[in-house]
C-alpha cells in the first residue's frame, strides 16, 4: 500500500475538487489554518509533533495510474481525472517548529495554495498531526512526572492501533521517552531500542534459575531479568541475585530486574532491600503494568524504588482521549479573509492570513501568545479571543514569531531535522513552559489573545455575514 | 517503510531469540494462544477481525539486508544474525474465522512452530488483531443500535490514529458499516466510498445557494448538501430545496442533506417537515457530529428523522477503550503443556493445544462455548473456568469446532477471503448471537467453560508448579 498516494484523503475532498475544477475555480488561491480547540488529557498544552512526516509526504504525494483508474471507476469526470494525473502539491506552508509548545486556537500550521491542492491534502495533514501531537503530549506528561533522573521505555506496539504503532514510538521519543521496544521504529527513526524478556522464555525452562542463567550468559549487556513469573520475592529476586553474583564473577554486571505485576510500590521496596543486602545496589528496578502519568505519580508518592518505567498501551493510544480535535479551516480565499459563522463564538475561525507571537519574560519563560494578522508588528496589547470585553497589555522581555516558512512551491525550505534534534528542541521548549501549565489538575490557562486588528476584522466579517 | 519487515516486533523477542539460538533451543516446538480477557465497551462479545492481514504478512515476513545490518549494529551475535538472514515463518496456524463472534478466555488463534518463529511474530499478531477486532466490534454495536434500515458511513480518517486509519476503515466495514470516506482504504479493500461536502466549499462562495447549485450541477449523482454553514433551517434547508427542485427539472434527484451541528433530533425533524412540505420526501437526511452508539440510541429515542449516520472519531479510535487487551501465551513447549502461575486464577493460561466448540440451539442461535483439549470429543458438560465448583451440562441441537487450520508450513490453506465475504460472514454470525449479549447495559455473560479434561490438566499443572 502506497502511503504517499493522494488517495489518502476523504472522498469529499476529491468531490469538491471536481466541482472546483469543472467550474474553473480550482486554481484560485486559498489559505487554511490547522489548529485545535481543546488541550487533551485535561492538560495545559500540546507538544506539536508530526511536521517532518507531513513535509516528507507532501513532497511525494501523487495519483498513480492505478489511483486514476480507481477514480474513473467511481464516476469522476474524465477531464478532471486527466488533470489529477499530473497533480502535485506546489503550495506554501508556514508552520511552528515540530517540538513547539502550542495552545488552543492558535494556528499551528497554515497551507496556502490553489484551493484544490489545499483540500486534497487536508485529511492527511489532520490524520498525521492530530495523532502524533497527541502522543508526544502524553509522553511529555509522563516525563514531567517521572523526572529527568528516571529512564522511560515505550513498549506499546502490541496494543497500539495497528500501523499507528510506528508513529507512536517516534512521537513518544520526541515527547521525552528514552527508548522504544519497537525495532522497526528504532531503525526507521533512529530511536534507541530496549527490551527485557517475556514470561514465555522462563516458562520454556523447567526452572526460573536456569532460564535466568541462560539469558544472562547469552545477552550479558543491558540484561534485565523478569522476576514475577512464579513468586517475585521468594523466587524471582533471589534467583536474579544468584545470577547477578555469577555475572560479577565473570566481570559482568546485571543491569536490572523487572516487576510486571502485583503491588509495584511494595514489591519495588522489598526487592530493593534484597538487592542492596546482597551488595547489588547498582542493579536497577524496572516496572511495568498499565502505567501512565497518574499511576507513576502515585508510585512516586509511595516512595516506590523504581528506576525504569515501561509504559505501553496508555501512552501509545493516547488514553483517555484517543484523538486530538485538530481542525483545518479556510481563512482566506482569493486573497480575501473568510469566516465561518456559528452561534458559538468558539466555533468561528479567525479570518485572514496570520502570525503568532510568543512573549517571554527575562528568564526566557513563556508568558503569552498573541495571534495577529500577517505582516503586522508585534502587538503590545491583546484581546481575549472569546470574552470580548477583556483586554490585556503585554509586558515582556523578548518575543518571537512562531510561524515560519517550511515549504515553498511544494519544496522543503530547510533540511529535514533528525529525530534527535527534535527531541532536544522539545525538551528545551518544555523547559520554558512554566510549571503551572504542566500540572495535571486544573492547569493554569496559558493566555492566547488576539491583536486589535485581528479582533476588528473578525467582528467586521461576522457582522457582514449576519447582516447578509 | 516495509511493513512486512520482521523488525515489526519488540526488541525482547529478538533478544530471547538470540538466547534460544545460542543455547540451541530455537528449533524446539511451541504453541501460543491468542486470546483476550475482557470485552471492550462494557459489551458482551468481540467481533474477530484482522486475520487476513496477519496471514498476508506472515507469508512475506523476512529480514532485509538492511534489517540485518541494523541488528548487527545493535550488538546481536553474528551467528544469530546470519541465521536470521534466511528467516521465514514456516509454522502452523489454527484460527477462528475472521468475522467470528468471540468471548473472553477462548483461544481465537493459535500459532505452532519453532519457539523462535512463534516469538518473533507475536508482536505483529497482537498489534494487528487487537486493533482490528476492537474497531469491528465498535462498528457492530453501532450497526446494532442503528438498525439494518439505516445507512452508516465511516469518515474518521482525519482523527484516526495515523496510519491505523486504513485498518480502521476496513474493520468498520466488516463490522457493519456501508461506506467509508477513506478513498485509499476504499481502493485497497474494495469498500464502497461516500462523501458529501465541507464548509470550506460553501465559504469559498459569496452565498450558499450558488455553492449548492454549482456542486449539484457538477456532481449530481449521490449529491448531499451540507446545510449548517450559516443557518440550518432559515438558509441551508430552504436553499437545498431550491436546488432539489432545479435538479428535478433536469430529471435528477438530490440524494440528501447533511446536518453537522446543533440539536440533531430537533433539526432533523424540522428539516424533514420542510422537505416533505416541498414534496421532497425522497431526500434523505444525513447527520454527523461526535456520534457513537450511545448518541445514536438517544437520537432514536427522540424520534430523530435521520437516514444516514456519519461516524468518525469515536468509531475509528475505539472509544472509550482504545485497545483490546489481547495476549499471546505459551501453552505448549516441546509438546508438553505449560502454565503460567499467578495468584489470580484469571491470569493463568489454559495449558496444552486446544479446540473450542460452539453449541447452538434448534434455531442456530449460540448457547455456549466449551474449550477442550485438542483431538478430544465434544464435551457434554463443562466447568466454569474460574469458579471451580460450578458445573454445567450442555443441552444443544448442533455444535461446531471453531478453530481450524488456516496456515500450514507457513502457507495459507485456503484462498484469501474478500472483504465483502467477510462482511457477510460477520453479519450472519452476529445474527446468531442472542440479543441479550448485544445490549449495552449489563449484557448477559455468554457462557464459556472448560471440558473436564482441560480443567483437570490445569489443576494438575498448577499443583505441580506450586509444589516445586
Amino acid at each position: 500500500m502506497n502511503l504517499n498516494s493522494a488517495l489518502y484523503t476523504d472522498l469529499y475532498q476529491l468531490a469538491m475538487g471536481q466541482s472546483y475544477f469543472l467550474k474553473d475555480k480550482h486554481e484560485i488561491s486559498a489559505t487554511f489554518d490547522y489548529f485545535f480547540r481543546k488541550n487533551p488529557f485535561e492538560g495545559g498544552y500540546v507538544l506539536f509533533c508530526g511536521l517532518e512526516e507531513v513535509l516528507d509526504s507532501l513532497e511525494k504525494i501523487s495519483f498513480s495510474e492505478d489511483d486514476i483508474h480507481y477514480l474513473e471507476a467511481q464516476g469522476f469526470d474524465s477531464n478532471y481525472t486527466n488533470y489529477l494525473k499530473t497533480f502535485k502539491f506546489t503550495g506554501h506552508i508556514q508552520s511552528m517548529s515540530e517540538g513547539e509548545i502550542v495552545f488552543p486556537f492558535s494556528p499551528i500550521l497554515t497551507v496556502s495554495g490553489s484551493i484544490i491542492e489545499c483540500q486534497i491534502i487536508e485529511t492527511f495533514i489532520l490524520n498525521s498531526l492530530n495523532f502524533q501531537s497527541l502522543i508526544a503530549t502524553k509522553a511529555s506528561r509522563i516525563r514531567y512526572i517521572a523526572g529527568r533522573d528516571k529512564s522511560l521505555a515505550e513498549f506499546g506496539l502490541r496494543r497500539a492501533q495497528g500501523f499507528a504503532g510506528l508513529q507512536a514510538s517516534r512521537s513518544a521519543y520526541i515527547g521525552g521517552f528514552d527508548y522504544t521496544s519497537n525495532v522497526l521504529a528504532g531503525k526507521e527513526f533512529n530511536i534507541p531500542v530496549s527490551g527485557t524478556m517475556a514470561h514465555a522464555f522462563i516458562q520454556s525452562y523447567d526452572d526460573e534459575l536456569t532460564a535466568f542463567r541462560d539469558f544472562a550468559e547469552t545477552r550479558p549487556v543491558n540484561c534485565v531479568l523478569l522476576v514475577d513469573t512464579y513468586d517475585t520475592l521468594k523466587k524471582g529476586v533471589p534467583n536474579a541475585i544468584i545470577v547477578a553474583k555469577e555475572m560479577e564473577a565473570r566481570g559482568e554486571k546485571l543491569l536490572g530486574i523487572r516487576l510486571d505485576s502485583g503491588d509495584l510500590a511494595y514489591l519495588s521496596n522489598a526487592a530493593r532491600k534484597q538487592l542492596d543486602q546482597a551488595g547489588l545496589d547498582y542493579v536497577k528496578i524496572a516496572a511495568s503494568n498499565q502505567l501512565d502519568e497518574h499511576v507513576i505519580r502515585s508510585l512516586k508518592e509511595q516512595y516506590a524504588q523504581i528506576d525504569i518505567y515501561g509504559v505501553g498501551t496508555n501512552l501509545v493510544v493516547g488514553k483517555a482521549n484517543g484523538a486530538l480535535d485538530g481542525v483545518y479551516k479556510l481563512c482566506s480565499f482569493n486573497n480575501t479573509p473568510r469566516i465561518k459563522i456559528s452561534e458559538n463564538l468558539k466555533k468561528m475561525n479567525f479570518p485572514g492570513k496570520k502570525q503568532v507571537y510568543r512573549y517571554m519574560n527575562q528568564d526566557g519563560q513563556y508568558i503569552a501568545d498573541a495571534i495577529t494578522l500577517d505582516h503586522l508588528d508585534t502587538p503590545k496589547t491583546m484581546a481575549h479571543p472569546f470574552e470580548t470585553h477583556k483586554r490585556m497589555p503585554i509586558e515582556y522581555a523578548s518575543v518571537k514569531a512562531l510561524l515560519h516558512d517550511v515549504m515553498i512551491d511544494g519544496k522543503r525550505v530547510h533540511t529535514k531535522k533528525t529525530t534527535l534534534e527534535l527531541v532536544k528542541i522539545a525538551e528545551e521548549n518544555l523547559s520554558k513552559l512554566p510549571v503551572e501549565h504542566k500540572r495535571f489538575a486544573n492547569p493554569h490557562v496559558y493566555k492566547v489573545g488576539l491583536s486589535p486588528e485581528l479582533e476588528q476584522l473578525r467582528d467586521q466579517l461576522k457582522k457582514e455575514k449576519l447582516d447578509s
